[in-house]
């Protein structure tokens, strides 16, 4: 899914200096990679979910680091927060169309590392 | 670059419980996408590098965690440590066929991310 490219006003990467310590590309790369950004993000992709469904999606994730971790991707743009006036109040999260491309490189990254896992970890799987 | 495939002895990602702790390739991701990690993997596709040179090439890594990085990304079995018996001995390291597989979508979520990154931040670029 291309549709980041029309809104591209930069060149591609190479140009940032991505080992710099304060180049923005880096804080956001850090973010979408941290310890459970990742796989919100991933788990976004099947489609919007409520806070509860995401943390038990996601095992392991305390409340606390799950909600600090959607803080910071709705900052970024990378996920929205939809807040329905009933009550209780409903929210619900998704992502937003430069969360939907960056989320396409991390299951292509996860899906790869599968594929090379050797067979005797596949008893681990569901 | 898909040479990791002919090795598949798994199906695709989703076959995995990816969000469950004690998921094997949940562990392998979050090395790949640790701090220092994701930098050493891209910065390798350029070619091998001496120890130094990775330290130079990664602002704001210190020996001790880019040591602990290789370290782990050598036993995951994504990067080559070669010693050359030289006085004194000369290290390198590269990446692995599985290591140029992952760090391929690596690069792809750093280049997408820089290209949705807003004009002004292009200012940071060298």
């Amino acid at each position: 899914m291309k549709e980041g490219m029309q809104h591209t006003q930069v060149e591609p990467g190479r140009r940032y200096d991505v080992f710099h310590t304060d180049c923005p590309a880096r804080d956001m790369v850090d973010h979408v990679t941290s310890r459970w950004g990742i796989w919100v993000l991933i788990s976004l992709r099947g489609g919007d979910l409520r806070f509860y469904e995401l943390r038990e999606s996601i095992q392991g994730v305390s409340e606390k680091m799950l909600s600090q971790t959607l803080r910071t991707l709705v900052r970024d743009g990378l996920v929205r927060r939809e807040v329905e006036p009933t009550t209780p109040p409903q929210v619900t999260y998704g992502l937003t169309e430069f969360g939907r491309d960056v989320a396409e490189p991390l299951t292509d990254l996860f899906d790869r590392i599968t594929r090379w896992l050797p067979p005797r970890t596949a008893a681990a799987t569901g």
